[in-house]
């Protein structure tokens, strides 16, 4: 498999810890989002939506959007697995799934926070403004959804990481990324701290992936 | 089962299309998220994203973000499925389902809107703009994606509707109540006509609920 990866996407991280937990490995292609690559004509040809994950499956399949790559690869190899197997419970996974996924995170991409400055032109103090609202908006349902439902565990739901937990991690790395903090949300904190110390969590980290700048 | 709505939501469309083919009932909630009725504590304390939809079953748990909710519909009443049974298939369907969900439709919701209207001084024209640069790119991302695969049929995916139709009818009439067109993108305008001649997508039209106003 081939993994079209960039240090700093926090889809692609979501990603690589999937990849991790199930103990798969992919030839990391890598799209430097900050340069532009991802308009470059040989990757629109792989990801015509010009975002990185892509998954290239040996088949030559390719798979985008976290999310559906990750079930996918639950789908395909399901030990140990992200999703519990109850519908009701696979339902509240996927919804804390999207809180990051659809909620929060796009309004915080590259493409968006070029067009805020290029068109609307918010400085770069707005733009950081804006990223950190969405994300504290996720951070709060998060601690909420958490902290008043007895199916959360060690993690998000129940005792194992799953895919709520990838999301989460990504979430809060993001906030941490533009300079918040996590320490107001005392159930996020707690989970994410749980996923951090597990390996296969802390090296799909943006900072340890070798295309990251030795600055950060 | 209960299902807090409200006329305009493109995610709530959503849920209602799935309901409808899956031949479910819900008694509605209204929620007037013009008005910021989802932020009454009340609403928060079914959903503290104070986002709809959100769907309350017969023993009261609630559930959560559109795609979310159709996937567990799926999963309780299989029948007719709204997703392909094998992997790379429900990967496809979940990606195409994501270009709306996540990378477009989070973009132009109304907290967001008011956000670029209060914070950052963008005039309704500029907010318009955004919405559709957007609505835009997805439409661009929908046109490619469906236009070179096989797996395309009738539907986006083979020759039934499900997950991915569900999420294209609503992002192209998002597109269309921002003054957008469909016309310059062939597969998605046949895909779209295709599905809105089933009474079963039409009758969840925004503009066919009984909350809409008369004037639309």
């Amino acid at each position: 498999m081939q993994l079209f990866t960039f240090w700093r996407s926090m889809a692609t991280f979501r990603v690589r810890i999937a990849m991790n937990i199930k103990g798969l490995e992919a030839e990391p292609i890598y799209v430097d989002l900050l340069k532009g690559h991802q308009a470059r004509p040989e990757f629109r040809d792989v990801n015509p939506s010009m975002a990185v994950p892509a998954l290239v499956d040996d088949d030559g399949r390719v798979f985008t959007q976290s999310t559906a790559i990750i079930e996918y690869l639950d789908e395909r190899y399901p030990s140990p697995p992200l999703l519990p197997t109850d519908p009701a419970g696979r339902a509240r996974v996927r919804a804390l799934a999207q809180i990051t996924v659809a909620d929060s995170h796009p309004l915080s991409v590259p493409r968006v926070r070029k067009y805020l400055g290029q068109e609307l032109h918010a400085s770069e103090q707005q733009i950081v403004g804006w990223a950190r609202v969405w994300q504290s908006a996720g951070l709060d349902a998060y601690e909420k959804l958490l902290s008043s439902d007895a199916a959360t565990g060690a993690f998000c739901h129940g005792d194992t990481p799953g895919l709520a937990d990838i999301c989460l991690v990504s979430h809060a790395t993001g906030a941490q990324f533009y300079g918040g903090t996590i320490d107001g949300h005392p159930t996020v904190k707690r989970i994410f701290e749980q996923c951090m110390a597990d390996e296969r969590f802390s090296k799909a980290h943006p900072k340890r992936q070798p295309d990251a700048p030795p600055s950060v």
